[in-house]
């Protein structure tokens, strides 16, 4: 289970001032921050880009590669945007994401053959809303499986993410338990070993104290690390989350176990 | 999910003294904080019982009932004492338990149909080794509810245990692997929702500091949680272990979510 960062994001309020002047150094401090916790990769979501798109995005590709090596997720839904990051990555580079929207299927899509690059798909409704549940979104699956193999690219170059929602959502714990089977049973739906990638958190979206939602996330992190995800987005700054992820991921192999290896 | 505290044990020294004493007072301060801190159940194990088996486990239950109405796991393999135990036993009651060892089936199994109680089920072998994986876990699952089913009792007195292994086991990764499988495939090998148990603390024995351990029993439990498992025994003095099990059985139940559920 690979776990990447969901820190640098244009929500925080120094990573919008940061990339709305083009100053590198709060980005380069939470990128190291962000490594030195312990992830494989790091998920670069902008925002709406306003003015400037694709200068913006080419700032923020360089400006991560400057401190760090680890695999980059491009987050954003402006396909301009995205091919002049995809153009300077030189980092291995993951377009997250596309979903069955016509506009993305078109626009995002095949960007990922034209830059050989990994691609998230989204089991989301053509009309951009979350399915309800287990069964849609694996015929979600389906159909999103069978447009991605009409763009000309590799089964392994696709990344599902079977979209975690609020845990208060009113049908938030059902659709949340969707996720796992769909995880689970996706393989064997789709007839290959397809991964997975998911948004942990979502999970805990809302009003609670820091206390009550790294417990949520860490009591569903392992449950999705069982079902066979495996990327995580997740928050890097939550210590024990990422302590979490290792235990889980140890447990899960085919290793000789060693208390060494637990963080 | 039900958790059940493993505290209440012979091996904690002072314990032993209490049981060899007679002594109430330590043994009803342990039962009154594993309660606080809101367990369902606690196992009873008084160890090797030596000089007056009865009497002892007869202090014992007499001893925690007065303090508790919670079910009580009575865990030990002497049926002289585990007949004492369960005659003057009022609140609810499980055996703990049996295997395919031939002494067990004969002399403590008949003991949960004379007293109406639940009875743990270890997949253990005939000889009381432990099984190599998950093929063998599922075959003696078969032979032990057939065994169990000859008893006479109904199937939902049963109660498996698949047996957690040390993790640092030579193959106690794979064999913990396997316990999981077991509990999630198990209704349907056996064709009814037959319950489970396991004893999470048997994962983290050895040598390692506290904080590894509660990392690693936090990174498992989630995991059995969503395999489905029934009742887990743990070390209620982990306050973290059990906030974690409250919240997985909330993300697994058909509750509408708050976060006033979230401890």
């Amino acid at each position: 289970m690979r776990i990447v960062a969901d820190n640098l994001q244009a929500i925080r309020p120094e990573i919008y001032k940061a990339i709305d002047r083009f100053d590198p150094e709060p980005i380069q401090e939470l990128v190291i921050r962000s490594v030195e916790a312990g992830v494989d990769g790091l998920d670069i979501n902008p925002g709406p880009l306003g003015q400037d798109p694709e200068k913006k995005m080419v700032f923020l590709v360089e400006t991560v590669q400057e401190v760090t090596d680890k695999t980059l997720f491009l987050d954003t839904t402006n396909p301009i945007a995205l091919r002049a990051g995809l153009k300077v990555a030189k980092n291995s580079v993951v377009i997250n994401g596309f979903s069955l929207e016509p506009k993305k299927v078109e626009q995002i899509l095949p960007l990922a053959l034209q830059f050989d690059a990994d691609i998230v798909g989204y089991l989301l409704l053509p009309n951009g809303h979350v399915p309800t549940g287990y069964e849609e979104r694996l015929n979600i699956a389906v159909e999103l499986y069978s447009v991605f193999q009409g763009s000309g690219l590799p089964p392994e170059k696709l990344i599902i993410d079977p979209v975690v929602v609020p845990a208060i959502w009113e049908d938030g714990l059902k659709q949340n338990q969707g996720v796992l089977s769909v995880i689970q049973t996706l393989p064997d739906v789709l007839g290959l070993h397809v991964k997975t990638v998911v948004g942990l958190s979502n999970l805990s979206a809302g009003n609670a104290s820091k206390e009550k939602k790294r417990l949520l996330e860490m009591a569903y992190l392992p449950m999705l690390a069982y079902s066979g995800v495996s990327t995580v987005l997740l928050n890097a700054f939550r210590p024990d989350i990422i302590k979490i992820a290792r235990s889980c991921a140890l447990l899960l192999s085919s290793k000789i176990f060693t208390w060494e290896e637990i963080p």
